[in-house]
């Protein structure tokens, strides 16, 4: 039996392998914007979505291929956003995960181009995945709905107009709900779709990818303010002193420690409730989330 | 029997319609995201490639329902392509189809976001839209390979490049196999795969689409030559004026033309050839598409 940590760095390879078979089926060799997609995707991150899609797909005994697939397609997703998020006319950042973001080294032009190719393509992954069509159908409504206008892109309009106003706590809670919440839930929802389940595996997965979704933003913000640049590969303190409303800020970063810790304690029982032993490695998930320093 | 005018109204009035269903269900209410997202969709156009869905469903007598939300997902599809097209770091477009652009109107960051969510609706609308399984899964395929990295943005990244150095005629011809052609090619088989169909039926739609995408573009620098700005509802003579290759530059427009006219031909001969009489509504699409003055 593996360890967690021997389990995470298991899954963590599956998604770089799959990964970068994606990255040389879906673009013409050569290609710029091609290059610009694969800085962006390859560039490590903790893999947290691709992750909870496989380790879903394990809890319920599903098909490992298919949630290979559907994990890096939830990645390639992910990557999009940050790569427009990054852009001038949204964030104006400079830096990702302590390297120039994407449009820095390659341009607005391929910067844009890249991360459209990587939205479209992520529903082809799907698409070609092997998955029976019913499966492939379920998670492209799956991540579509979790992406589109009433999700992920409704997130972000959130968090633009709140620049302008002070969001209160559950303002606040709605903008994460949807900015990275929806996207973290698909993921998880993902595995459950790549395995015979039912109605209730999709429920619990709810429940906890909802409260884990919640959890990673909280530390986010706390992390904000408490960390160094060094560990975080990116500039801190820039909420605080762009005088941005965040979970930290608004009651404090001890106060918002202690209700994430509440929050994963709550799922982490939940689960292993329905799923016994079986649930462990997603029960240590949360709570390392939950305890990151980075 | 309809004429041509009139049933190509009727399908006009089809994607009017589900275009404007979909905009109400795939947004929440007051979102600018969503308004700007239903600025650019609902400001019309001529809908070819949705008409070619529909017209290709009818041709295979398929199912109408499924060709109109395929429809739509492809005209929602080229609609966030001209959204960013537009943007500042592409074309830097102040007006499209005699109004102001999306970003002109609504901010780069809304603009941009507004395209993000067409594209990724595009997709749930196929996953959504009461098609077997196995035509929704075909059907997500087509549109993300016909759009993604070796579709329609490498093509856009073909049109970047060439923007630094002359293209040969090869070289403009691939640029717009894919910056259009691809979108178009895939509108037609969309609708092929609404319908019960033959490997046969997908190549006679591939080559009738291939041509009437290459005609389309042909006709297109034509235009820019030959029409005024008031007919075209944008700037025209920009190609010659920036210097850029064209069809109508590389060869002149009257030699353009004539090649644009003998690829219609020998498209609707060979689309003749196979269905007959049943041909007669794309027979027509694919001249009055050469024809056009605007």
């Amino acid at each position: 039996m593996k360890s967690y940590s021997e389990q995470y760095a298991a899954y963590g390879n599956a998604l770089e392998e799959q990964l970068r078979l994606e990255c040389g089926r879906r673009f013409v060799p050569g290609s710029a914007v091609g290059e610009a997609a694969r800085y962006s995707l390859m560039a490590g991150g903790k893999r947290v979505r691709g992750v909870l899609t496989l380790a879903f797909c394990d809890l319920l005994d599903g098909d490992r291929n298919t949630a290979a697939a559907f994990g890096a397609a939830v990645e390639m997703l992910h990557c999009y956003s940050l790569i427009h998020d990054d852009l001038p006319c949204m964030d104006d950042a400079a830096t990702r995960r302590g390297q120039p973001s994407c449009h820095k080294k390659f341009g607005e032009a391929t910067a844009l181009l890249a991360a459209d190719a990587l939205l479209t393509e992520a529903f082809e992954v799907i698409a070609a995945s092997g998955a029976q069509n019913a499966q492939a159908a379920a998670a492209v409504a799956c991540l579509a709905r979790a992406a589109g206008g009433r999700g992920m892109v409704y997130g972000q309009e959130l968090d633009l107009a709140f620049e302008q106003k002070q969001p209160s706590e559950q303002e606040l809670t709605l903008i994460h709900t949807h900015k990275t919440g929806d996207l973290i839930h698909a993921a998880g929802l993902l595995g459950v779709l790549a395995s015979a389940h039912t109605p209730q595996d999709e429920e619990e997965c709810g429940a906890y990818t909802r409260a884990v979704g919640l959890v990673f933003q909280i530390v986010d913000d706390v992390l904000d303010c408490t960390s160094t640049a060094q560990q975080m590969g990116k500039p801190v303190g820039s909420d605080a002193a762009a005088g941005k409303i965040t979970f930290a800020t608004l009651k404090g970063p001890a106060a918002a420690m202690q209700q994430a810790q509440q929050l994963t304690e709550r799922a982490c029982e939940r689960l292993t409730g329905v799923y016994g032993g079986r649930a462990e490695f997603l029960v240590e998930l949360a709570r390392s989330l939950a305890a990151r320093k980075s």
